[in-house]
C-alpha cells in the first residue's frame, strides 16, 4: 500500500479523476459528495476556502484495520494541512495568525446519523489568544473557541450536547438576558473554561489543545462514525451499501462575521417558487452562517447586496452563472464574504416547486443549456398534478398543524385541495351548492351510483370507507373532484347529522378542508392556490416530451364534457367510455330499474327502448367531441344489482316502515305505509334474487350480455345510430365496440355475431356504412393466458388492470385497501399497492404473456390500458416496456401521462434527443 | 375406375383387407361396422349366413355421380349374389326354392336416422307359392310377404308406417283378435293383398315384383339415405365426416320361425350383470328374432337350449368361447337356429353393469384372454362409484319416470342415491335421524357451517341454491352423503315448512328420494342396491392400477373416521385436513365466536386456549390414523364472518325480535325479549363489521393468519403437541404445515418465521424433534406466476384449483354454478364445467407455470393438487401429463383416483405393462 494516495487537496481533483478513470460518480465515491463538489468549484474556478479530502478508501482501510490509520495517510493529511498553511498564509496552531479549519464527514450518498461536522478545528487556549489580538474581536473569538470545544465534545467524544447547553442556559439567566447574542466577551469566556471543565468531568481526560490532535482525533472520529448504530440502521432502511465509507473533508475556516465588510448568505441562481431566472436569497452582515437560516436576525434580500457590497454581488452573480453552466441547473449555494472577500462553501441542485421546476426545464432548454430530453427529464410526471388541482397553501398547512386542527388521514385518492361545509347525503349536498352557493364537503360511509349529483355538486369527496378504487374514488378523479377515502378513524352517524373522530366531533354545516394529496383532513377552512393548465412552459413541455414519447395517451371519458377536458389536455382518443356509467344519472336510473324488475319480455323491451335515445345522444356528444380520434365504448360491465339499493338498507326500511304501520295515527296513514312496503317488498325480492356471494366474480360484463342479448342489442343500436347522425354532420367518427369482462374466447365469438348482426342492420338502416373495430378488455388472468385464442375475435386489447390485479391477487379491492392490503404495504409484505402501481412480477407478467400470444395471432393487434393504473408514471413505464400502444387515464392525469410516457421513453432509450 | 372392386363377398375379407393394408379401421370404412363384423366372423369360421358387402367407396361414387352406380357395381353386386345362390343352393326370383336376402346399411359408425333395413327381398307373387310349397307353411309366407311390402315401402319408397299398421289393426277388429300372432295364412294373404294396393296408391307405382328390380331399389335407397336430412344433422350434431359414406349389406335370410327344429335367441358371452363367466340369455323355439326383444311371448332361459337343442346350444358355446378369443371381450350376439342348422346374425361387444366390468376384466386377464394393463383399461374410472355407493335399482327408476314422480333435476355433486323425509331444519333432521331412527333427507335453501350436524345425521341433501362446490356439495362428498344442489326450479318456504316445483308441494315428513348420480329428485321411497368396496374383483384391479401408475393418490380429511376411510381406500397420505372445519362443531363454534367478538386481547387469548386441546386432539387422531405417511394440515382459511350467523338473517331475526316487543304480554317477556335483542345486536355489529363485498377476495388465509399471529401460533402449537404426543406411542408421524391463499412469497416469508419459532419452541419444550414440512397451496394465479419466489420458501406445493379456477375465470363459484354457468355449459360456451373438469388450457396453463418455475428454484420440490378435480378422471390425466407428484381427493373418490392415475399412465405409454 506503499505510495497510495490517500489524500487530495481540492487542486489535486484532475489526479483523483485520473485514478477514478474519469467517472464523476466514482470519484463522488471516493470523496464523498461533499468533496467532490467542493474540489470541481475549484476546478472551474470558484473561490472555495483551501482544503483537502481524506478519502472513502482511507476510511475502509481504517475499518477494515481494526482502527488504525493506513500507512502514510496521516503524513499525507499534515502534509495537505502544511499546503493549505501556505496558500492561506496562516499556520496551525501558530500563536499569531493561526489557521482554523473544520472538519466533515462527507459520504457519497447523503446520510443522516452520521457523524457531521466539528468547526473551529486549531483553537487552543494560546491561538485563541492570538486570534484575539489579530481579529480584536474577543466575544467572537470565545464564542468560536466554546463552539469547538462543544462540537468535538459532542460529536468525538459522544458528550450529549445538553451538557453544554444548560451552562448556556444558566449563564443567560445569570445575566439576565434572553438570547445568545446578547451575551457579552466575558460571558463566553467564562463559559469556555466551563466547557472545559465539562469536558474534562464527562471523559475524564482534558480537552486536547494541540490542534493536530484534534485534528487526529476528529479524523478518526469521522471514520468510526460510519460504523455507528444509526448510520447502519439508516444504510440497512435505505438499501445503501456498507462497504463504501465515508471521506473527510478539511476546510479552512472562513468567518462572516468579521465586521461590517463580512457576511454570509444563503441564495438560488433563480426563483425557487415561480422558476423565474433571477438570484433569491437572503444575507446578513457581520453574521454567520447559522445566523441567517436560525432566523433571529431580520435578513436581507440578496438584491441589498448590490448596494451593501457591489464587487461582491458582482462576483456572486457571475458565480451563481458559472455554477449553473457548469452544473447545468439551478443551484442551491452557500456563501460567506471574510473582511470583503467572497467564499463559496456549498454548491448543490436546488428545490423547486413543480411550476418552478417547469419553467426552469424549459427556460435552460431555450438558454441553450440543457436539450429538450434533459427538460424532459427534470420535471417529474406527479408534479404536472400541481398545475391541475386547487392545493393547499404550504403555510397554511404548516399552521393547520400548528393549530391542532388535523382532524385524520385516510387515502389520497383525488389530488387537490378543498374546504366548504360538511353535508351528510348527496340531495342536501347538492341543494346547499346549487341554491346557497355553499363550497360543501360531501361526507358517506362509502359513495353509491345514486350519489353522484351530490358528488358532483360538491367541492370535495370523504368517506370513512372504500379504496383506492371505490366508487368515491373513480368518480372523484373522473370529476377531478379531490378525495379522501377509507378514513377508518371517522365514525359517521347520518341519523344525529354528525360525524367523530375519538371525541371530536363536527356536525353537518361545520367548515372542512381535505387535501387529496396528502389524504389529510382538517377542521376548518385552509387557505388555497388556483391552478393553472394553461402555462406556457408546461404547454411547451408537454410538447416535448410529446416528441419523445411513443406511447399514446387517451383519456377514460363518459361523457361529452370528460372528452372535451382529456381532448384539451392533449388525450389521442378515448380509451374507455364506461357505457353503463349513464344510466346511472337520475333520469335514465328508473328505467335501468325498470328493466330488472321486468318479469315480462315486453316490459324488459320497452325499457331499453326508453335508454336507447339517451344513450345515443351521450355517444353522439362524445363522437363530437372526438373528430377525427378513436373513441372505445365498452359494452355494460356491472351487475346489475348495483342499480337496486343495498340489500341491507332495504331491510333495514322495510323494518322500519312495518313499525310504522303498528304506530300509525289513521288509516289513511297505513294505506300510505302499506303501499311501501308493497314497493319495497318487490324490489327486496328482486334484489335477493341478484344477491351474489361474490359480485365481481359473479353476473357482469359480457356474462350479462349473453344472458340478456337485447341490453347489448341496445348498445349497439345507440351507437350506431349516433355514429351515423354523426358522421351525417361531417364529423370523423372512428368507433370501437369493447366486450368486457371476457374469459374465453368463446364468450367473444357469440357476443361478436349479435353486435355484427345489429350493427349492419343499423348501417343498412342509415344507408352509411361506419369503420369500427371490435375488441375486448383482458382483464382476468384467462383472458391473458388464452390471448392468442381470444384475438382470433378481437382487434384491440384494453388491459383492465384494477380487475386484472383483483383476480391476480385474489384481492377485492373494493374491502383491502381499507383493510389488510395496507398494512401489507406498511409492513413491506408488498412493495406498493398493486391497485395504484402494476405489480410488476404478476401482473406484469400476464399482461406480457398477453401482448406475445394476441401478437403471435393477430400481428397488428392494438394494445392498451385503461384501469387506474394508466396515469401511474412507475405502472405507465411498465406499459411502455411491455410494447402497448397507449394508456388511458382519467382526463385529469393526462398531461402527466403524456410526461410519464416520455420518461419512459428515455429511460429505454427509445427516441431520446 | 375400370376394375374397382367395389362388392366383397364375406369370403373375400382377406382381399379387402390387403386392399386397406391391413389396417381394421380403414376396413370398418370401406365395409361399415356391420358388414366388417359378419365377414370378421366368416373368416373365423363362424356360421354366418352368405352375403357380401358393397362398399362406402361404391356408395361416394354413386353420390358424387349424382345418383348413377359406378361403373361395373351392379354388375359385381349381381355376381356376388350368384355366389349366394351357388352356396346356398337356393335361386333369386326362383319358383321353387327361392333365395332370399336382406339389404341392410351400414356406415363406420352406427347412425340413427339412416335408412336401416329391408328383410325378405326376393318374395313375389310367384316366389311366395314356391316357399309355400316348400315350407307347407302359407301363413309364415304371407307374414313374410307383407313385412316386405312394408319395409320397402317405407325406407325405399318414403310411405308412412302408419299407412300399413291401420290396414292390420283394422284386420285384428275385423277378425276379432288381440294380437297379430293370432292372425292366420287367409288374413296375412288379404292383408299382403291390401299391402300392394296401399303401395299402389301412394306411389302411383306397383310394388316391385322383379327380385332384382327390388334389390336394385333397396341398394340405392341406403346410398340416398347417407344425405338424407336426419342423417346429415345427425352427424353434424355427432361430429361424424359428411364424406364416408355407408356400406350396403345383402345377406341371406334364415328363419327361425320354420318349425320346432328352429329357434332364434340373443345372448351374451357372460353375465352382463355380475360379471360370472356363463352365457346368459333368452331364446324362443320357432320364432322370429324380433318376437324375443318385443317380449309378447314368453322366451326361455339360454340354459334350456341344452335340452331342447343339444348339439346347437353345444356349437353356440364353442362359437361364444371363439367369439371371446377372437375379440378378447364379451360379446352380445344374435343367433337364429333354422331347421337344426346355428346361424350367427350379429356379434358386438356387450354391455354391462360396473361391477360385471370388473368381474370380466379381472377374469379375461386371469383366462390369459387380455394384460392386465389391459384389464385396468377396460374399465372407466367413474364405474368404481358404483362400488361406493347406494344406487336406486334401475327399473324402480324407469318405473318412477313413468309414475310421473320425477319431482326436479339439480346439479348431480355427490353420488349415491338416498331417501327419506323431508326436514326442513339441521336439528329437526338430527332429531328424527336419532332420536325415531327415521331415513332423513336433509333440504334447505343452501347450508352453512352450523348446519353439518343435520347433514351427518341425514340420508341425503338437497338445496335449492349453490354449486358444485358449494358448502352441501363440498360437506356432502366429504361425508359420502347422496347430493343434489341447485335445485333452481324450487321454492322453499321455510315458515310453512313445506317446498313446491309449480304446483307440486312436499309436505316436511313426506318421502323423497334423491339419486346424486343423476341429479334427479323424485317424490316417494325408491328402491336402493347397497355397495360393496371389499369386491374381491375389485380390490384385484386395483391393486393392478396402483402397479400401472406413478402419480400418488391421497386424500382429503379432516377427521380421523375420514383418514381411516382414506387409508382402506387405498389414500398413501392426507393431502388437505381443513383445520378449520374442526371449529364448526356444535362444542367448538362457540370458541371460535367468542374469539371473533374479542375487543381485548386478552379475552382473544383465551378463546384460543380453549381451542388448543381440542384441536391438538383432532390432529393426534389423524396422525394415528395415517401412521407412517404424509398428513398435510392447512392452517385456517375461511374469512371469519364464516363462523358467524349471516348478516341478513340477523337483521330479519332483530326486526322479528323488536316487533314481538310491541306484542309482548308482560314485563318479564319484554326483558326476556331485549336481553335477546342486545346479544344479536352485538353480533350483528360484528358481523357487519367483517362484512365483505367480496370475502372469496378478502380478508382469508395467510391474510388472517397474518392479521392475527395467535391464531397461526395456536394452530401450529396443537400441530407438534400431537405430533409429539402421537410420536411418544411410537407412531410415525409425517406433519406437513401448508399455508393457504399465498399471493407473493413475502407473505410465506412472515408466517414461515411465526410457524418455526412456535415448532421449535414446542419441540424444546417437549423434547421431540419432529420431522416436517412446509408448503403452500397454489391457488391464486400471482402465486403460481411467481412460483419462483415462493419455492424459495415453499418445500411442497399443493394446487388449490377451486379457488384457482375462481380467480382464473373470475367466477364465483358459489353463484356462478346455479347461474350463468350452466347456461355457458348448455350452450358450448365452455365445453365442460371448469369447477368440475380442470380447465386446460387457463387453469391448467397456470399450474404448467408454476411446476416448471417452482422446480427451477427447488427441484425436488412436492407438487400436488387438493382441489375437488383431485378426483376428477380428465383432471387427473391432466395431473399427469404436469407431471404433478400426487393427487389428492375425498376418501370416497380414492379409488376411482387410484384408477383413473393408471389410465393417464397408460395413455401416456409411461409405465404400461
Amino acid at each position: 500500500m506503499k505510495n497510495k494516495k490517500w489524500v487530495y487537496l481540492f487542486s489535486e481533483l484532475d489526479q483523483a479523476m485520473a485514478y477514478v478513470n474519469d467517472d464523476w460518480s466514482a470519484l463522488r465515491g471516493l470523496f464523498g459528495g461533499k468533496g467532490a463538489n467542493l474540489a470541481d468549484m475549484h476546478r472551474i474556478g470558484v473561490p472555495v476556502p483551501p482544503g483537502f479530502t481524506v478519502t472513502t478508501e482511507a476510511c475502509n482501510a481504517y475499518l477494515a484495520g481494526g482502527g488504525v490509520f493506513p500507512d502514510d495517510m496521516w503524513d499525507q493529511e499534515l502534509h495537505a494541512l502544511m499546503a493549505i498553511e501556505e496558500m492561506t498564509g496562516k499556520t496551525f496552531g501558530d500563536g499569531d495568525n493561526p489557521l482554523l479549519v473544520s472538519c466533515r464527514s462527507g459520504a457519497k450518498f447523503s446520510m443522516p446519523g452520521m457523524m457531521d461536522t466539528v468547526l473551529n478545528i486549531g483553537l487552543n487556549d494560546e491561538t485563541a489568544k492570538g486570534l484575539i489580538a489579530h481579529t480584536q474581536d474577543p466575544r467572537f473569538v470565545y464564542d468560536a473557541y466554546r463552539r469547538l470545544i462543544q462540537m468535538f465534545g459532542a460529536v468525538v467524544m459522544g458528550i450529549p450536547d445538553e451538557a453544554f447547553e444548560t451552562a448556556i442556559e444558566q449563564a443567560k439567566r445569570k445575566a439576565g438576558v434572553a438570547t445568545d447574542a446578547e451575551l457579552n466577551a466575558q460571558d463566553w469566556e467564562a463559559l469556555t473554561q466551563q466547557f472545559k471543565t465539562i469536558f474534562r468531568s464527562r471523559t475524564q481526560v482534558d480537552f486536547p489543545q494541540d490542534p493536530v490532535e484534534q485534528l487526529k482525533m476528529a479524523t478518526e472520529a469521522v471514520f468510526k462514525s460510519w460504523n455507528g448504530k444509526r448510520a447502519v440502521d439508516y444504510r440497512n432502511a435505505a438499501g445503501i451499501a456498507h462497504d463504501l465509507g465515508t471521506a473527510v473533508n478539511i476546510v479552512t475556516m472562513v468567518f462572516g462575521n468579521m465586521g461590517d465588510d463580512s457576511a454570509t448568505g444563503v441564495a438560488m441562481t433563480r426563483n425557487g417558487a415561480t422558476g423565474e431566472p433571477k438570484i433569491e436569497g437572503d444575507y446578513l452582515i457581520n453574521a454567520q452562517g447559522e445566523d441567517v437560516v436560525a432566523g433571529i436576525r431580520m435578513t436581507k434580500d440578496i438584491d441589498a447586496l448590490a448596494t451593501d457590497m457591489p464587487a461582491a454581488y458582482q462576483e456572486l452573480q457571475t458565480i451563481a452563472t458559472k455554477l449553473e453552466q457548469h452544473y447545468r441547473d439551478m443551484q442551491d449555494i452557500e456563501f460567506t464574504i471574510e473582511k470583503g472577500k467572497l467564499w463559496m462553501l456549498q454548491t448543490r441542485d436546488g428545490k423547486r416547486t413543480a411550476h418552478a421546476a417547469v419553467r426552469i426545464a424549459v427556460d435552460m432548454e431555450e438558454e441553450g443549456l440543457i436539450t429538450k430530453a434533459e427538460a424532459v427529464a427534470r420535471v417529474a410526471p406527479d408534479q404536472i398534478d400541481f398545475f391541475l388541482h386547487h392545493q393547499f397553501d404550504t403555510k397554511a398547512i404548516a399552521e393547520a398543524h400548528n393549530a391542532g386542527q388535523l382532524l385524520a388521514r385516510g387515502l389520497n385518492v383525488s389530488p387537490g385541495a378543498a374546504f366548504g361545509v360538511v353535508a351528510f347525503d348527496a340531495d342536501l349536498a347538492e341543494s346547499w351548492a346549487k341554491e346557497q352557493g355553499k363550497p360543501v364537503i360531501m361526507v358517506r360511509p362509502e359513495t353509491k351510483p345514486d350519489d353522484v349529483h351530490g358528488m358532483l355538486a360538491a367541492k370535495g369527496i370523504l368517506t370513512s370507507r372504500g379504496g383506492r378504487t371505490s366508487h368515491a374514488a373513480l368518480v372523484a378523479r373522473q370529476f377531478g373532484k379531490p378525495a379522501v377515502v377509507g378514513v377508518s378513524a371517522l365514525t359517521i352517524d347520518l341519523n344525529k347529522r354528525r360525524m367523530s373522530v375519538g371525541d371530536r366531533v363536527v356536525l353537518e354545516g361545520d367548515w372542512l378542508s381535505l387535501d387529496g394529496n396528502t389524504g389529510e383532513v382538517f377542521t376548518g377552512q385552509l387557505k388555497t392556490m388556483v391552478p393553472d393548465i394553461r402555462d406556457p412552459w408546461l404547454i411547451k413541455l408537454l410538447g416535448w416530451a410529446d416528441e419523445i414519447r411513443t406511447l399514446g395517451v387517451w383519456a377514460n371519458a363518459d361523457y361529452p364534457a370528460d372528452a372535451q377536458r382529456a381532448r384539451e389536455y392533449g388525450a389521442q382518443g378515448i380509451g374507455l367510455c364506461r357505457s353503463e356509467h349513464m344510466f346511472f344519472e337520475s333520469e335514465r336510473l328508473p328505467f335501468i330499474q325498470q328493466m330488472i324488475m321486468a318479469t315480462l319480455p315486453i316490459e324488459r323491451r320497452e325499457a331499453l327502448k326508453a335508454l336507447l335515445p339517451f344513450q345515443r345522444e351521450d355517444f353522439a356528444g362524445l363522437f363530437r367531441e372526438m373528430d377525427g380520434l378513436p373513441v372505445i365504448i365498452r359494452l355494460i360491465d356491472p351487475p346489475l344489482h348495483e342499480f337496486l339499493p343495498d340489500l341491507v338498507e332495504l331491510i333495514n326500511e322495510l323494518a322500519d316502515l312495518k313499525m310504522r304501520v303498528q304506530h300509525a295515527g289513521n288509516l289513511a296513514e297505513v294505506d300510505h305505509l302499506l303501499q311501501q312496503i308493497r314497493t319495497k317488498e318487490r324490489i327486496r325480492a328482486q334484489a335477493e334474487r341478484l344477491r351474489e356471494q361474490n359480485p365481481m366474480l359473479g353476473l357482469r360484463g359480457v356474462r350479462l350480455g349473453i344472458q340478456i342479448p337485447e341490453l347489448t342489442i341496445m348498445q349497439v343500436r345507440a351507437i350506431f345510430e349516433a355514429a351515423c347522425e354523426v358522421t351525417r354532420e361531417e364529423i370523423t367518427v372512428l368507433p370501437k365496440v369493447m366486450i368486457p369482462l371476457t374469459s374465453h374466447a368463446n364468450e367473444l365469438k357469440v357476443q361478436r355475431a349479435v353486435l355484427e348482426a345489429e350493427a349492419k342492420k343499423v348501417m343498412a338502416e342509415q344507408g352509411i356504412t361506419i369503420d369500427y373495430k371490435f375488441g375486448t378488455m383482458i382483464e382476468l388472468p384467462r383472458a391473458a393466458l388464452t390471448a392468442d385464442r381470444i384475438a382470433e375475435y378481437a382487434q384491440f386489447f384494453s388491459f383492465g388492470t384494477n380487475d386484472l390485479t383483483q383476480t391476480t391477487f385474489g384481492i377485492s379491492r373494493d374491502d383491502a385497501e381499507s383493510g389488510f392490503l395496507m398494512g401489507y404495504i406498511n409492513h413491506d409484505i408488498l412493495p406498493d399497492n398493486p391497485f395504484a402501481t402494476l405489480d410488476r412480477d404478476g401482473v406484469g407478467e400476464l399482461m406480457r404473456i398477453a401482448v406475445a400470444k394476441g401478437r403471435r395471432t393477430r400481428a397488428d393487434l392494438e394494445c392498451g390500458i385503461c384501469g387506474e393504473h394508466g396515469g401511474d408514471p412507475a405502472s405507465i413505464a411498465l406499459c411502455h416496456e411491455l410494447g402497448l400502444d397507449y394508456v388511458s387515464c382519467s382526463p385529469f392525469r393526462v398531461p402527466i401521462a403524456r410526461l410519464a410516457a416520455a420518461h419512459a421513453a428515455l429511460k429505454a432509450g427509445a427516441k431520446g434527443k
